[in-house]
């Protein structure tokens, strides 16, 4: 099984798609737009992508491109975000000058940053690559062995670096949603709870239309773990709807609401069932 | 009139806090925190924040901003993002080696960089601070002369840079929604329409009861511009929703529909009412 992912090895993304597969072999990718376009050229058998965070929101460039490809979500799974600092071995954490990471990575550790006003968050095109090129010795702010990483403990065991200080980020209440997008559905398990993923555009936008949708789900008692809409800027009166409903869009009752939906929506896809994920709690990843 | 925003001068929140206060004075904050607390402890009149952007979802560390603070939401306005690819009066387009911006403005422009594959996009910490990193030749990754920085058109006026190439991004349909906070309401103009942002947690989740929340709005008529659940990472089955209607929360029918709100809520909060902006539509800003 290979998994496509955006990112270098160590990539959040990267342990998503091993959380999801355990044992598969991963193919890293520069952009989501490659990760898409190499599950449907069969470079890959699936790809995983981040499409939300619990800080950030949701990520719509993903979600346009489950919109513009044939593909099908397949699973789901939460990653909680945690950065470790990681250096050359020898490297002592009072000797840093410079911690290189992704922009958003030395945000979420603003802290550690006050704490040490010493050292210097230099922006990185992402968290795993940062370690990587650290590894490399790849046109670093300052001498390589004045220079962290804020990056996975993944990553540090990949590219040979040692960990100086885990968890760093403030907030310990930062993940990640991932799904897996694969060219046809998978079986799913025998049990549930599962969830399927959708997106509409109501057949006309008047006061009263979300409530007639959500009414089909209520009707039917059919939970709504997700309800996000998202003004279209070329329409300012059309608005795009992504809902993640509990169930199976195979079997009653999701697969009689869909049904019930039909005349509600001018456009209505689903875009993949899959087992049902639980969210991480606080203390645990 | 002192307006606090994220970044230095230059910066799109500036841009939009100009859009919404002609000729009024900006002051700089490292981040969104500071822009909260500048407000709160009167060191500016306003704060300007982004909550969406059309790319990349909403901004919920700005919404949390918004609720852990006790100000008002007294303006709107959305903000067409349009990089300009500048550098110091004399370098070539073509002798440029790396460009500097943030990565996400750097991810918007990547037609740009596959035209050009001698140009290598670097990561910096925000736009109008990578214009001024240039400016000021501070830790560039080649000789200033052959660097470029992605930024607005504004933040090259302001830095001394010229404009080698308008409107670099590959897509026209990237805008982002800004709020104006203060610590008391704004009087309204006369003539609507209005807009009145809410965050609220459903009493009880369970199936029907989103619905029986959208259905007070349809009762009224009023008309939901947008809605959004956010899972609680500590609650797992609790979601906080943020939404936005159409109307004043002083006169009816909203007004109305808050009050029926609260029995199905454990949570409701008016985070403000404003004069409702226009959606930016293609080609225009």
């Amino acid at each position: 099984m290979l998994i496509a992912y955006q990112g270098v090895p160590g990539a959040y993304s990267e342990m998503a798609a091993r959380r999801l597969f355990p044992g598969c072999k991963t193919l890293p990718c520069e952009t989501f737009d490659e990760v898409f376009a190499a599950v449907e050229k069969r470079k890959a058998d699936r790809g995983v992508v981040p499409v939300e965070n619990s800080l950030g929101g949701s990520i719509h460039h993903n979600y346009d491109l489950l919109a513009r490809h044939a593909l099908t979500v397949t699973r789901e799974t939460y990653l909680r975000v945690e950065h470790a600092l990681m250096a050359l071995p020898g490297t002592r954490l009072q000797n840093l000058r410079a911690v290189i990471s992704h922009p958003q990575a030395l945000a979420q550790c603003s802290d550690f940053f006050a704490r040490h006003p010493q050292t210097k968050a230099v922006a990185w095109y992402d968290t795993a690559g940062a370690a990587r090129s650290l590894a490399e010795n790849a046109s670093l702010p300052h001498d390589a062995v004045r220079v962290g990483a804020l990056a996975s403990e993944a990553a540090a065991e990949i590219y040979g670096l040692k960990i100086l200080k885990k968890k760093v980020q403030n907030r310990t209440d930062n993940y990640t949603r991932f799904l897996c997008v694969a060219r046809a559905a998978e079986k799913l398990p025998l049990e549930g709870p599962f969830k399927t993923s959708l997106t509409l555009v109501p057949a006309r936008n008047r006061a009263g239309v979300l409530h007639a949708i959500t009414g089909v789900f209520a009707a039917r008692g059919i939970d709504l773990t997700k309800i996000e809409s998202r003004p279209d800027p070329d329409n300012a009166f059309d608005y795009r709807f992504y809902l993640d409903a509990v169930g199976s869009a195979k079997a009653s009752p999701l697969k009689d609401a869909l049904r019930d939906l039909k005349p509600l929506t001018r456009e209505l896809r689903v875009l993949g069932s899959y087992a049902k994920a639980a969210l991480p709690r606080k203390g645990r990843s």
